[in-house]
């Protein structure tokens, strides 16, 4: 279910064929979701609500063909690594991955390794790698502390991405996550841009917002389902990924991650202080070769000033809007770790609220 | 009028009395407002459809007292001053004034004189001042190459700030400006948090959006409304200006500063190329004394964690969008240089829409 | 008298032809020098000690053809304009205009005035422009307050702007600055890069620096000249301008601004408090056409990773190091209002000191 | 063996009694050291030139009495954690760990494990924690790939970090590192400040610098010492962590941070391309309480505009340079895989090069 089969027509741009990241060519989405165990909190035995999601810009090697990326900090507090270096550059040389809180460090070091697996100079007769890492709290619903992704989990993740439908809802980094006190996930949605000419794609891994802040396409649908269970954990992170195939530069990428601000604040959140919500966005065709052996190259570059932007500018807004209302909606309600339940947002419900603000008939 | 009189009680948070940056204690505005002949352009004569609009922290000296502040860039394309030393040191030690883009040197220099005016120890037996300007382009009604504001008007501006409602739409920096392509200007709107312990306000002044991106409390009001005269310049700017009275440091006012570009997204701006959208947020009771005689000092802080914060957030977010929203409702249609028009939002329309949507009964 | 000319080859790399900023093909620099009357201040009347230079990167028009570029705030302490949109956009569209401090805001509006006479269009049939200007304090020497930089001296500087051999020390913008305690202003100087070729030129306006800091290509000199005359104002600021003709994104141009401040560092300075400390990078072969036709074109770029980058980086360190010690050369004794003094850096001494300390003979 | 062992007095200010980061009251530091096997590189077993290095703010709780910190990054080409919620919050809330590049996914999983040891409450009953991690590479002389640093290595750092003398040179995450592509690795050194009132210490891991551009005090001590063995690594990184007792703010450490780049300058280092160079400052005694019962509480503060902090900004300069400059002297010779080696700087080379340029007698 998406938020499309609820009748609504979300935003002005249209949709690529998947309204997905994946309609950007050549991106690939990997889930691995764990969900084991029921009843009281062990730590280090579960239960498991968690898991880990990959996004590979293109089927090449990325170490080789790193891609330009930027990324926008709207609040920074999050256990995000990598981002110092594309910061300094303006690329992304490994794919990114998704994940829970605490497993960050594993995970970078499961990252590392799969980059070491996958190319033996690195760190020998070559440079090091710079492993991108982002994060949501999924610690209501799972055993947060157990930090239960490790290699293996990582590396299918990265090894069985593929292009095509992502799945949303409780996958991959998801699994155990929120997104206005509802149970939340992944959500993708993507945008066709100058006519068709390219494409740019949204992936949302929620986790933030308070329930009376939710707006569904502007109706304040949140407000309304203040009675339906409550969880404690109010306000937490959003992890937002945005593609292109456009030869956007690392500034006008960097421009391109605010935006994903922006699409967020569509649906309610003020982004709360304790969250780490952050923007990463990269180009497929924009690409910056590994040790190169001239000094300057000729290559394609996307003009400022030639209004183009905006349609870019409108694209991330919109997908990023949409990604987060799929992710609510593909989510189904979950019970984790000593019985907390996070719910799904009721359809029927949505469905009610969406046609009493006439966004249906 | 203003928003609220369509009936719609916008935001959770309720607002002070005025409903206005003024309810910010100390906090005073003032306008100057030129709307001069009528007809072609003639660059250097008018027609004038400009002004400036004066922002004072305090009603003391800023430039003994300075403020705390922080400051946000949405999208940089913009000719703001003084946004380096407010990074660098987190105060301000004037007032803020907004104007038309191309007065931006003249207007710093009319504030420069103005402090240098009530302080003769300014460059002399002390160090030199950091003037504060912000601005919106309001040359498709205006003779904006005639850079019409003098120092009379900026210290007319300053001098003449006052405590109490503040005035909105087509006055002052707002006098020739657009929202969302109708008219637009100067709007204001305020918050109580914590249970009433203090006060955030918000006042903007308005240039930017799209038509058909502008949401009016969620409802797709703008796209409506594209039969209505639809002028050339879709995609100006915002200044965004966040007044508070609780003791935040500069690190938590940058914070604050950020959610303004909340406020602006939840009706509909993307935030275009070529805006410059800025946010400027200050506190009137965090002091940064200058020259003090002492290396340390006791001061009253504003504790991190204490889970307060984010009432402060979604006040900034509500009192955003609230400001946004009564400088289009209080805007007036109005003709300027070679006969352009800014129509304002038809009240008819905007009623029926509000009803429409069931934001009103 | 140059640095040079007292034996000495600072850094590692080949200076270009003119050792100056003019080396980079197409910049062109002009000074327009104020120094007129002796005795008490009359503020408003004088004494002058101050001035304007103008730093323009090519010989066309900047607004159509802007140049990449990128900016390093070391200390924000500051009165710098037109940052924000460097930031934002990575392009410089005017001419770098470098002033005394409370002068920014007159210098900015002649040198919109100057765009505006250039480029009828701006403001009416495209967008308006984004003056960049920065300042150091010329208050010791000049009557800061009487701000006597008018239209006519920035229209000047512009106008006369030439390539060639840049005049050092007590002009233009440097009129009236220091150095270390000593008399200091305007110095340049130039790198050839990867064998020639490319250049890389710096030009400084320096205020900064507290005597015992002084390092002349490492020695201690300062310490041993403390016995001088030796003025209040022990640390003002500096602004420091690179440019090169190697194709530098705006990425790779902010990267290069940083090196700027560890040039500086080699002189001793320690960046203090109250100091604006900005470095400006500019490519004159890296152009950002206004309004080009199309959405995409081809550019030569500068290849990442491809082992050069470095040579810049060292060149802007040493081309930095080289201008401060070459105004400090340049500038001769001044005296300014209420017969405040500057001396010059003695040169017997420096030559006494480079020989005592083994950098000369 | 320590630099003023030569007879060199660096700098201005005086050294706190240990000359090192531990003069700061309460700070600890850790380290572990792995110098394990000879011989051609067998990934995944050795040999071994590694290690791990904790800098311990104070005694308590860094959790519950979090410290005020600020971050610079003067080359973001390095894979550091946890600088994105300093950035945001101003504040540091475990160790900061030191280690090498590959590693710092495990050792910030490993520090991560020891705050959860710690703190039974983490990410059960309160927020999670951000681990704080930074790195150079030492895979010249190490199995880098094989990323030795494992939990026991971590918490054997953090739990063993001591009060007292700091071992400098070939210890804990210095280990393998370089220095102007000598033998490098971990310097330390202090500075008082007002007068005694406060105390500013410098912890650095070096790892950069090429060898023409090595400056001991000024002295162009690596232009003569071109013949010695000269290592293929020419140019890495540096991290720098800075501490104070003084109460200085988020804003003020972030500026003090800004500063150790200038101490690294005077060493001659231009911070290279491929360098991940970043500093970290942090106050003892400015604490951030977790989850505080109050939402406003007073607390000391260090003013600005006291004339003070320009103290601090020397200190921190100095302390930087003579720290690199400590690990440099400290540094023993050390062959590792494959049988490079790097050659620790010449003690008599370096007496002699100071006696030649008159630094000593």
């Amino acid at each position: 279910m998406r938020l499309r089969d609820f009748g609504v027509v979300p935003g002005r741009l249209p949709p690529g064929p998947l309204n997905a990241i994946t309609d950007v060519p050549g991106v690939r989405v990997g889930h691995v979701t764990r969900t084991e165990g029921e009843g009281p909190l062990v730590e280090g035995v579960g239960p498991l609500r968690t898991g880990v999601t990959a996004i590979v810009p293109h089927a090449g090697s990325l170490f080789r063909q790193k891609v330009a990326a930027g990324v926008f900090s709207l609040n920074g507090f999050g256990k995000a690594a990598g981002f110092e270096q594309i910061r300094e550059r303006g690329s992304l040389e490994t794919p990114i991955i998704l994940t829970s809180t605490l497993n960050v460090g594993r995970v970078s070091d499961a990252l590392v390794a799969w980059m070491l697996r996958e190319h033996p100079e690195i760190g020998l007769t070559t440079g090091t790698v710079n492993p991108v890492v982002a994060e949501c709290n999924d610690g209501f619903l799972n055993d947060l502390r157990g930090r239960h992704i490790h290699q293996e989990h990582v590396w299918a993740a990265i090894d069985g991405a593929a292009a095509g439908p992502v799945a949303e809802g409780c996958v991959g980094a998801g699994t155990g996550t929120a997104c206005y006190q509802f149970k939340g996930g992944i959500g993708t949605a993507s945008r066709l841009v100058l006519g068709g000419r390219f494409t740019v794609g949204a992936l949302v891994q929620t986790n933030m917002g308070r329930r009376p802040e939710l707006r569904v396409l502007g109706a304040p649908v949140g407000s309304h389902l203040l009675e339906q269970y409550m969880p404690e954990p109010g306000a937490g992170s959003i992890i937002m990924v945005l593609a292109t195939d456009a030869p956007l530069s690392a500034v006008q990428l960097r421009r391109l991650a605010t935006r994903g601000a922006l699409g967020l604040a569509r649906t309610g959140a003020i982004s709360s202080d304790q969250s780490g919500d952050f923007v990463i966005a990269f180009s497929t065709t924009s690409r910056h070769p590994h040790m190169p052996g001239a000094v300057t190259s000729s290559a394609e570059r996307f003009n400022d000033d030639s209004a183009a932007l905006d349609d870019f500018f409108l694209a991330a807004v919109e997908s990023v809007e949409e990604a987060i209302l799929n992710a609510l909606v593909a989510a189904r309600t979950m019970t984790g770790r000593d019985g907390h339940t996070l719910h799904a947002l009721p359809h029927a419900a949505l469905a009610h609220w969406l046609r009493h603000y006439r966004l249906t008939e």
